[in-house]
């Protein structure tokens, strides 16, 4: 049994403590709990919210700032958030052209979130959601509710933020975020569940050499469980899955961001490894890996595991990932040399 | 059985994906095998050299870049690079000044980074050695080999980067890594070992409920196994020895690093939490967290628990820290709000 150091109250201490060690950038308000952006880009005309479950962390508390979140809303670990902390949170960050909320596709949060834009609206605050929905291990088995809300996350909110601080108005916001959606699908698997934070036991038991082939993020379980043979063999499967996925939706373009994120526990030695056959794996299939991330960003508490998220890119998306933005977790973008003017071709030696 | 997502034959894929994921920052030399920072700053006299096992990721390699190291130099898990490695990383990067090395207290990298340091003076390039010795769980036991080097190296190798960077030669440098050494010091738990690669076993047995209090970022195990009676005991606990070793050497001043680092598979919700406290009982000693750093920076592969090293500043050293670095994973400090200057005293916000 592991214990989580996690009091039993909840995760008031975890947010002072970040509140406490980035108190540059951010702040946070108590009752309802939500925590703002210190500065945002002058020319930005939208407020930017997310939230969700904790259990999560880095997301999204850890990107807001300039260049990304205006707000961000926890709830407790793996629970929405009130809609009272959603709609404060964004009454405090409403900009003149109003809200834009960034929502994870989960029953729970899309309820709360959509009550705060009711009651936004209500106050006279333009209103508008994008829902992300990219795990492909969702796509066919629960068809009422649609694909869960996972790895594109961070990319979407990227993406948002940096536009947003082009000066772009609600809608075409709302639609940027619908577009970037709909070009990115994500695929986990997981070698050993979370901790259970009430007990200390694990969340799902796992026989022994098998991995779970399409895990969520609050250790869901997967739409199969796999026998683990290399990763020269899960990786290419899980790449084409995602590609199949994209490929149903029309996204098309040869340049892709790839972002290799870990589940909690699975170390960084591991994700470069996962990382590099990803990249391989998308490179044989054609495709340019012109943007790219290496990290747990999105984690489900200590789960062991990865997930590999494909964004096809299109546009001026490129130049959106590789806009400035300081936040306390956001990765910057390190696979090309610093200075490099965004509106250029990225060097080849990024993708080699 | 938990096994790691990691080929048997080592980690040159992962340094593949590192390299690969950090492009524009770093670059990948074989045979042998060291990594180098691809930019320094024009005024740095001395080529900043570390290194160690590998599994302990983000160190070294991703604290390579302006600001910081200059190479980094990897063996297999857990165990010390060839001395040949480092000497080539050394050859590559000495400056005017010539070379300092940054070596963790463990008999296998004194005795390779001692050989590569031999070689490099038979060239008749300058070398010194920094020894980090912060562990003060090993301080009284293993009188022969000293304290163990563990959470404090970041914060080493970070001055060292700043001070570089401001022209210093090799000997003060040298000095300045001494005296930050003397100053810090680290304590370790652990809730659950990391994952044997070998054979996919716990590198160690728990009781339930119990901790490893004083482990090494191996796995080496503690001086004692303490019941888990929450942080609220904990942490004012480890603080306290922590201070005391600091005390025993004469390390002074009241302002403080706080550095609570993962030791792999623990979350960023749990090591907020640690921090609030940890920065907590700092203040009701009357200390002031002048810098602070929450994170996986030095973690033991996949092993559950944190570490907390306190470093006691003094002269320019917040200065140091706070100095810009452009590296894949060292974290910006953003307890104050950017453009600050580094010559202020340091607003009250950042430690309430």
């Amino acid at each position: 049994m592991d214990r989580l150091f996690l009091p039993t109250e909840g995760v008031d201490a975890s947010l002072r403590g970040f509140a406490r060690a980035h108190a540059g950038l951010v702040e946070l308000h108590e009752d309802p709990t939500y925590l703002l952006a210190r500065e945002r880009h002058p020319d930005r005309r939208v407020g930017i919210v997310s939230g969700g479950g904790s259990g999560h962390e880095p997301m999204h508390a850890g990107f807001l700032g300039r260049g990304l979140l205006d707000a961000a809303v926890p709830g407790r670990v793996f629970a929405s958030p009130h809609n009272r902390q959603v709609y404060e949170a964004g009454k405090a960050v409403a900009g003149p052209d109003g809200v834009l909320l960034v929502v994870k596709n989960y029953t729970g949060d899309r309820i709360n979130f959509g009550i705060a834009a009711e009651r936004l609206r209500a106050d006279g605050v333009e209103v508008r959601r994008v829902l992300v929905d990219d795990d492909v291990a969702t796509e066919s088995e629960e068809t009422g509710t649609g694909r869960r809300g996972t790895g594109a996350t961070p990319v979407v909110e990227k993406l948002l933020g940096a536009a947003a601080d082009s000066g772009l108005g609600l809608d075409e916001l709302a639609h940027l975020g619908e577009r970037v959606v709909a070009a990115s699908r994500s695929l986990a698997v997981a070698s050993r569940a979370q901790t259970r934070p009430a007990d200390g036991g694990p969340a799902f038991e796992l026989p022994d050499g098998e991995l779970e082939y399409g895990v969520g993020i609050h250790g869901e379980r997967a739409q199969r469980t796999v026998s683990y043979e290399g990763l020269e063999h899960l990786v290419p499967r899980m790449v084409s899955d995602v590609l199949d996925s994209l490929e149903r939706a029309e996204a098309t373009g040869d340049d892709v961001l790839l972002l290799t994120n870990g589940m909690g526990a699975t170390t960084l030695l591991e994700l470069y490894t996962v990382h590099d056959a990803a990249a391989g794996a998308l490179e044989e299939r054609g495709l340019r890996v012109a943007a790219q991330a290496v990290g747990t960003l999105v984690p489900g508490l200590d789960m062991a595991g990865f997930s590999l998220t494909v964004t096809r890119l299109r546009d001026d998306w490129l130049d959106l990932w590789r806009a400035p933005a300081v936040t306390p977790a956001f990765p910057a973008p390190t696979d090309i040399p610093a200075g490099t003017p965004t509106g250029s071709p990225a060097p080849v030696e990024a993708t080699r």
